[in-house]
């Protein structure tokens, strides 16, 4: 069983580190790995972890999506705080290696809304929709698109990092901004980014409910 | 069935938001998400959309590609305006949440062309002639072939976005062109985005009449 | 027997049209589609025709491939003339429609060394010959390999005209460099563009048939 | 079994040939390949050099990754020294030939570190240990996950490329190194790019132990 919980450890770490990574080394040097670098870096990162460990743990790195999971029946409640654990720690392991190679950084990778933080919630709230859409419309559709499932869901944070990054810096995660929010102490609007992802998460299986018949998205 | 009325409303929607969003995104913000990242984000988001709704809507998301469809024998004509109807709400609650978040937003992503509209037409026309190519071949191809049709259809997207872009904006589809317009309040030019995708996906079934044995692109 | 020249035309037609122009259009807005969007169009343009039309005519659209697969004894001689027609055909056609929608530009897309043309000749050599080996062992491999011989194929042309465009554009096909040169009027240097990529592409069936086993390369 | 060892030669020479090809055209232009241009080419080369010879030698083209395997005991150690060998040869025989094309080069694709040379030796060791962390899970997968092997680990050495070029150049490979620093006389710091790669591509196996069952990671 510890298998899974050291998957998820490990593959959110490694996600936090390059995605963060990719921000902070972007800040240190002014801009040598570009928006479109980084929105890459992101949605590559998701991909490789999901073939990596897809078939350990499923994959979530992220509490939000582990919530769903449970909301959707498709994951045991509880397994939940253990999932989320294991995500914090890998995420906030990642964030500590980075203060210790880039002490000059100020964020970090960290998450900041850069217009009204209403409308950042929203948004943000609209990006875990699609992003969990995909997720689950993929994770229970037949086995061809099972196989395509990294690309897919790489994709969508690929994607999602490139448009809203420069409105919401596209967290999706709530274990991905805690990272970063603790070690550079950068706490402001946080809260938008613990709770817009649950909300959209949610909201996308419900959504799966309606599309999909019931034994797919409900039970299984 | 009507699973896929709100499949289509949703992958519509959600495939509007996103790439016109990084359209407004990017007009709001100076060029942040750069032209590249903009052809990127529409090409991933076809690609995901592809894979998550293909199995109950066939992921048209596009009146062009329905009608085609059916003019190729592969689709019923009586479901064609209610396709029609499900992508036109979804490409305008995308545009309409646009507006709401960018109210500042003078074009919300919309289409415009940037040349002698006479050769923009032809340009629409010859983009939606590529990409229904690409759609109606692969979508009649071997189960293997059908695997990557995501990832060829949303390919062709990203590439006409990123090549195209700078003349005509490259829309290939009349419902996210409506969406922007309709918003946004700026109809210039609009008969094109609307006429040339049609004859373009119409073009495109005859070729394929051509090229492939006849029971394959005229009746099954 | 006539559905494969006209997929060969159509594909070239095709791929030529959308790289070509992804330079033309760059030319004429002063770099609007940028050095990253060109290779990317070249890339996926290959990539969607590789699945849209492999199981038809076997998607080569080169005439230096066409030659290399008839003298690794996979292709029949007596058919390479054929081919080679139709992809010139296919590459002029789409120069002319080009020359018409953009008669500003000068070059229409066509290959010029921009350095030392003997350099140029080893580096387009090498290039076809990297494509050709990715080529022929993909489709010599596994059906798994197989599957994504799109994705390798249409990779290394990205990664070609990505990274070797600066210096010669990165032909590695007559027949892509044929039509432009015919309609700009440019013909220095073409000699390179002919030469060098027949005996890229005959090498590497050279060294198949060293590291594959000899009934694969040789006979199949 | 010459086979394999050619194919090593082969695959590492196009690898490193296109890789540092990249970077050196990058030199020579002023940027016109740019930083995302050359991650982009690092990353293609390996997926599309994997499917090419991935059934012939395993496509390991990195010492690195050759010890790890027999580490794990997936390679056999009496082959490792050949590997190696090979590896190199290909490595310096690319090298060779961009002086050769490219005179004007200084570094020739070389990897330096642009910050602390320890905080450089913590960063390489992983990107070695995600790199190979991803190779060893899915080469140990289920079949499907082993078919998207290339897509995978050809996406992760781009973003590491993307995210850590700025600070390390991300080698992960110590014949990568090997090949410009000999032909271009830069041997500062090249310690820790022979040395990083081993411990962190050895971390990787240990990590796959504890998360794959014994039999997997341990004796297949």
């Amino acid at each position: 069983m510890m298998r899974k919980y050291i998957s998820e450890v490990i593959g959110t770490f490694t996600m936090v580190f390059c995605g963060t990574g990719a921000m902070t080394i972007n800040e240190v040097t002014g801009g040598d790995v570009t928006h479109v670098g980084i929105a890459i870096t992101w949605g590559l990162i998701v991909m490789a972890m999901i073939y990596s460990f897809g078939d350990i743990s499923g994959a979530h790195f992220n509490p939000a999506v582990t919530i769903a999971f449970a909301y959707a029946k498709k994951f045991k409640w509880k397994e939940v705080p253990k999932y989320i654990l294991a995500q914090c720690i890998g995420a906030i392991a990642a964030s500590s290696i980075l203060l210790f190679l880039f002490p000059e950084s100020e964020f970090l990778g960290g998450t900041l809304p850069s217009f009204d933080p209403l409308r950042a919630f929203i948004l943000e709230l609209l990006l875990t929709y699609f992003l969990m859409l995909v997720i689950i419309n993929v994770s229970t559709g037949s086995k061809e698109v099972g196989m395509m499932a990294g690309i897919a869901i790489g994709g969508v944070v690929l994607l999602e990092a490139m448009f809203a990054g420069p409105m919401t810096n596209a967290s999706m995660n709530p274990a991905r901004s805690l990272g970063p929010a603790l070690l550079s102490g950068h706490w402001e609007h946080q809260w938008l980014y613990m709770i817009a992802p649950l909300i959209g998460a949610i909201l996308a299986v419900l959504t799966c409910r309606i599309t999909k018949t019931d034994n797919c998205c409900n039970e299984c």
